[in-house]
C-alpha cells in the first residue's frame, strides 16, 4: 500500500530532478555523503515515521498530557517514537559532525523531517523544539555548554524548548517583564513567568534545557535589552550527570484545538517551588553576550518559522494524500451527464468538483513542499559557500523567502485540509477518520512562532526594504531568470512564463507606489493584504520551475505536475489582481475604522 | 455587560430600519402581533439562551453522548434548556395558530432563533429538527399524524430528526436502500440503515419522531421512487400515551470535530433488536402519498438550508463579538508609528491588522443575518401573499437564494471564526476560550443538508435555469432596483451601486455565455466558482441595500454599517472579477485531470 504521509516520487523529483542536490556532494561540507545516503535517510525516515510516530497520532490527541500537580503524564508511544528517532541518529542530522552530527543538507534533512511531521505533528514538536535549540547552543553557546547540553540533546536524553512569549506580552517581546540578575560566580538567577512553552514539562527525558529571553536589570529597554538563558529543569552535575532539581515549576498546561500530543504550558521561574543551592531564583546561564538574545534567538526562530511551514506542508500532504485515497475508493452519485439510476455509482473522483478539490490541494501542497525545500537549499548553500559572495546571494533569497514559506503554507495547507474534510464529506468531519485532526493541528501554524501578520510586517516592513532593496532584487533576478528559461522553452510553458512576469512586475511596480507616496501608515495597514498577494506570486514562481525539471518528461507524475501548474496559474494567481489593486490604492477602509463603530 | 451572541442593535436595525418587518401586521396572518409582540420574543429568546444555552455549551463539548449499548447519556443541562424553550412555547413560534403554534414571522422567529444557534448550536440543533419536522408533518400529515406527533413536538414531550442518508448513498438519494413493505393494515415496515442522523437517540424526551425516506418495494428507480415515512422510536397509542418500543436502533455514535453536544448516529430499521406487535421491521406511518417522499422532504430541506445558513451566521455573529471585546481589553504592542517601548502598550484593536480582522468579520455575519433575514421575510410575503403573484414572486426570488443563503454562511462565516481565533491570537487556540469551538462547530455546515458542491449544482443546473430564467430574472430585478435607489441617492452610494451594477451584469452575461457555449460539462465543471462569485455578488446587493436604509442616519451605528459596506466593495467584491472571467473561458483544468495524474 502506498504511504498516505508524503509521495516520495515527489520527494525524489524535488530534491533530485529539481534542485539536485545531489550536486551538493562536490562541496566540501558534504563530501562524506552521496545520493545513497540521501535515499537511505529518506528510506528510514519514512520507516520511523510509519512505525512509530502514526500509529499514535489519533490516540495523543484523544488522551492528552495530564498535569496532577506533580507530574506531566504523556502516553507512552510518545517516549518510545522519540526514542528511536534519537537511536537512529536522527536528532543531529543537519548539525556539524564535530558536535556528533551527521551534517546531512538541510535540503534532505527537512524532507526526511517531513515524514515525522506528516505522520504525527505532536510528537515530532519535541524533537523540533530540541533540534533548533542544540543548534542554537552549538552555534553561540560555550564548549561546556555544548557538552552540558547540546550533546545528551543529540543523544536525545534532554529535550530542548523556546520560552520567549509572556502573558501580557505575545508577539511583543519588547514587553517581557522575566528578569534574569547577575550573581557573582558569573550564573543568573530568573524570575518571571513565560507562556505558551511547548515541551517544557514531561517525564519523557532526562532533563529539559530551556532557552529563556529574559531581561537583566539595567540593561536598554525594549528588545535591545534582552538577553538569551540556559535554564534546565535539573541543574547538570560537572561529570554530566543530572543534579538538583532547578526552580523551574509547571503553572498549567494549556489545552489546545489541536497538536493535544505536545505540552504547552504556563512556566514559572524562580517562584520558589525550589530552592536551588538553597537560594531563590531559577539557575541560568546567559548564552553569549549580554542583551543580544533576540539576535539569537532569531536565528534558531528563522529555522523555526521554515520548520513551522514545513510542519504545515506536513499536514497539508497527508491530508491530500488521504483525501485521495478515499476519492478513489468511494463510490458516489454519477456524472451530471449520465444520470441513470440504474447505472452504479462511480467512484468520487471522478466528479469535476472532487477532482478540482484534489487538484488545488496538490497544489498548494507540492508548491508548498517545492518552496520549503528550496528554502533548506539555499541553507545548505549558505552553509557550504565556497565565497562570502556566494554566502550573500544565499541569504538575501532566503531572508525574503522566510516570512513566505512560514506563512504560506500555514494559510493554504491548512485551505488543503480544509478541502481535504470536505472531500471525505460527513466522514471528514469525524474524528474517525483523520483529516479533521490534521485541520485542528495545522491550524496552529498562522499563530505561533510570529503570527501571520507579523510576518506581513517583517516582509514589507523590514524585508523587502533591507540593504536598498537587495533582497527584493535577488528574489526579482532569481524570478527573472526563470522566466528567461521558460520563455525560452516556448509552447504553453512560455505563455505561464508570460503571466508570472507580468505579475510579478506588476508587484514591483506596486511596491515601488507604496513607498513612493510616503503614506507608511497605509502602506503598512494591509501588509497582509502584501504578504499574500507576493505568496502566491512566489509561489507561482516555484510552479514554474517545477514545470521547467519536468520539461521533455513524458508519464503520468510529469503530467500531474504540469496540470497542477496550469491549475496554479488559472485559478490562483490571478487572485493577486484585486489584491495588487487595493494596495496600489493605499487603502484606508481598516485604518479609519473606529473602535466606536464595531 | 453587552451581549456576546448577537447585536441586538444590529437585529433591530435589519427587522425594523430595513425589512420593516412591523409593516407585516397588516397581513391578516400576522394581524394578532404587533412591534410589541415581537420585541418581547426577541427579548425572552436572548434571556433564555443566555440562561440555558449558553452556559453549557464548552461542557457538551468536553462531555459528549456516549452509549453504553443500551442507553444514550446527554449532560443534564441539555434538558433543562430543551425544556425551558418548550415552556415557553417557542417550538411552535413560526407555525400556525390551527396547530397550536403562535404564527409569528419567519423573520422574527429566525431572528431570536439565532441567539440560541450563537449561544449552543448542539442544544438548538434537537429544536431545529423538531422544528422542522413538525412542520413537514403539519403541512403533509394526516389529522391523526397531527395529533399524534406534531403536538407533542411543540410541547416539548417528543423531539423530531430527519433521516436521509444512508452510509453507501451520502449526497446521492437515488442510491438509498432502506426499505418500506406495506402490510395490510396500512401501516408499513422497515428494514435498512441510516447514516448521519443527528438527534435520533437520547432519552431527553418521551419518544423521538424520525422522519424517513425509504423505497417502497416494484416504486420507480432513482429519486422518484423514494418515500416518506414516519417511523416513531415508541409506537403512540390512540389516547396520545407512549406505547410499545419500535424496532429503532441505536448502532452506533459518530464522534464529530464539533458540535459534539448533538447525537448523531447511525440507526437500524428492522434488525430484530426489538419487535413491535411481535414481528419483524420497524413500523412506519406513510406521509402523503407513496414515491413522493423527495418532494416533501424538500420543504424541509429549503428551510433547513436556511436554518443551516443562519447556524453559520449565529456561531460567526458570536465568534466576532467575543474577539471584538478581547481587541478592545487586550494590550500588545505599540503601532508602528510610534514604536517606543516606555510607552505603555495598545489594545490590539488599535492595530490596523486587527481592525481588518474585525471589519471582515463584520462584513461576513451582518451581511450572513441580513442575507437570512431578508429570505425569511420572503417566506412570510409566501405565507401572507393575497394574490397568486405576490407569492410567485417571492418563491422565485426565495428559490434562487435558498443555495446562497445556505453555502454563503457556511464559508464566510465560517472564516469569520477562522479570523476570530486569529484576532485571539494563542489564546484563540486553547480551549479555555470560546472561539475555536466556534470554528468547530461551525466546520459542518459546508457538508450536511447538502454539501457546498451540491448547492452549487442546485444553483447553476436547477436554479439559474428554472422557468426560463424566471428566478434569475425575478433577482435581476431585485438588484437593479437597489442599484436604481443607490444611484438617486448619490455619492459614495451611488458609486457603489455602479460597482454592484457592472459585476451583476458581467455576471449576467458570463452565464449566459456558459449556456450558449453548449459545452454542460465545463460550464459545470466549475459550478462552485459560480456559486461563490454568485454569492459574493448577492452579499454586495444585500450591503447596498443596508446602507441604503442607514442612508441620512447619523452616529456610530450607521458609520460602522457604512464602513463595513466599503469594506465589502474594496476587499470582497473585487474577487469575483478572476472567478468569473474563469468561468467565462469554459476552464477544464480541473475536467481534465486524469486520476493517474495525482
Amino acid at each position: 500500500m502506498k504511504s498516505t504521509l508524503l509521495s516520495r516520487r515527489d520527494v525524489d523529483f524535488l530534491l533530485y530532478e529539481w534542485l539536485q542536490v545531489d550536486a551538493l556532494t562536490k562541496r566540501q561540507r558534504y563530501a562524506e555523503h552521496s545520493r545513497e545516503t540521501f535515499d537511505a535517510v529518506l528510506d528510514l525516515c519514512e520507516q520511523l515515521a510509519t512505525r512509530y510516530f502514526a500509529p499514535h497520532n489519533k490516540k495523543s490527541d484523544a488522551n492528552e498530557p495530564t498535569f496532577d500537580g506533580e507530574k506531566v503524564t504523556v502516553i507512552g508511544e510518545v517516549k518510545e517514537a522519540l526514542d528511536a528517532f534519537a537511536e537512529a541518529d536522527l536528532i543531529g542530522m543537519a548539525m556539524d559532525e564535530q558536535f556528533g552530527g551527521t551534517q546531512l543538507p538541510a535540503a534532505v534533512a527537512q524532507a526526511g523531517f517531513a515524514y515525522f511531521s506528516a505522520a504525527n505533528v505532536s510528537t515530532t514538536g519535541y524533537l523540533m523544539l530540541t533540534m533548533a535549540n542544540a543548534n542554537l547552543l552549538a552555534k553561540f553557546g560555550t564548549p561546556e555548554q555544548i557538552e552540558a547540553f547540546v550533546k545528551p540533546m543529540l543523544a536525545g536524553r534532554f529535550t530542548g524548548t523556546m520560552a520567549l512569549s509572556e502573558a501580557q506580552a505575545g508577539s511583543s517581546l519588547a514587553d517581557i517583564t522575566t528578569r534574569a540578575e547577575p550573581q557573582d560566580d558569573g550564573t543568573y538567577r530568573l524570575f518571571g513567568s513565560k507562556m505558551w512553552i511547548s515541551g517544557a514539562e514531561h517525564e519523557l527525558t532526562d532533563n529539559i534545557v530551556n532557552l529563556v529571553l529574559a531581561k537583566i536589570p539595567g540593561g536598554p529597554q525594549g528588545t535591545k535589552g534582552i538577553s538569551l538563558l540556559i535554564v534546565p529543569k535539573y541543574l547538570v552535575n560537572d561529570d554530566g550527570s543530572v543534579g538538583e532539581r532547578n526552580d523551574v515549576a509547571l503553572a498549567g498546561l494549556n489545552h489546545k484545538m489541536g497538536q493535544r500530543g505536545i505540552t504547552n504550558t504556563v512556566l514559572n521561574f524562580g517562584e520558589g517551588k525550589f530552592t536551588p543551592g538553597g537560594r531563590a531564583g531559577a539557575v541560568g546561564y546567559l548564552v553569549g553576550e549580554p542583551h543580544r538574545g533576540i539576535a539569537y534567538m532569531f536565528t534558531m526562530m528563522n529555522e523555526a518559522r521554515m520548520g513551522v511551514g514545513m510542519g504545515a506542508v506536513s499536514l497539508g500532504y497527508t491530508g491530500y494524500l488521504k483525501s485521495l485515497q478515499y476519492a478513489r475508493e468511494r463510490p458516489q452519485g454519477r456524472l451530471v451527464t449520465a444520470k441513470d439510476p440504474a447505472t452504479p455509482q462511480i467512484p468520487i473522483i471522478e466528479h469535476p468538483d472532487v477532482k478540482r478539490m484534489l487538484l488545488a490541494q496538490k497544489a498548494y501542497v507540492e508548491g508548498g513542499l517545492a518552496l520549503g525545500l528550496y528554502c533548506a537549499k539555499l541553507v545548505d548553500l549558505q552553509h557550504s559557500a565556497e565565497s562570502e559572495n556566494e554566502h550573500d546571494a544565499a541569504t538575501l533569497l532566503l531572508d525574503i523567502l522566510t516570512p513566505v514559506a512560514k506563512s504560506w503554507p500555514s494559510q493554504w495547507c491548512l485551505e488543503a485540509n480544509n478541502l481535504a474534510i470536505q472531500v471525505f464529506g460527513g466522514y471528514g468531519y469525524t474524528r474517525e477518520y483523520d483529516v479533521e485532526q490534521h485541520y485542528r493541528d495545522n491550524r496552529l501554524n498562522p499563530i505561533h512562532e510570529g503570527t501571520h501578520g507579523i510576518q506581513s510586517l517583517d516582509l514589507l516592513g523590514r524585508k523587502v526594504t533591507q540593504r536598498g532593496g537587495a533582497s527584493l532584487a535577488a528574489l526579482a533576478e532569481a524570478i527573472s531568470s526563470t522566466v528567461d528559461t521558460a520563455t525560452a522553452t516556448g509552447g504553453e510553458t512560455a505563455t505561464l512564463a508570460t503571466q508570472l512576469d507580468a505579475s510579478w512586475r506588476r508587484l514591483a511596480s506596486v511596491t515601488t507606489a507604496m513607498f513612493d507616496s510616503g503614506d507608511v501608515e497605509a502602506a503598512m495597514a494591509n501588509s497582509v493584504v502584501y504578504l499574500e498577494a507576493f505568496g502566491h506570486i512566489v509561489l507561482a514562481w516555484i510552479w514554474l520551475e517545477q514545470i521547467l525539471a519536468a520539461d521533455g518528461h513524458a508519464g503520468d507524475f510529469y503530467d500531474g505536475k504540469r496540470q497542477a501548474a496550469r491549475y496554479f496559474f488559472r485559478y490562483e494567481l490571478p487572485r493577486t489582481a484585486p489584491q495588487l489593486d487595493l494596495l496600489e490604492s493605499l487603502d484606508r477602509t481598516a485604518l479609519e475604522m473606529r473602535d466606536g463603530w464595531f
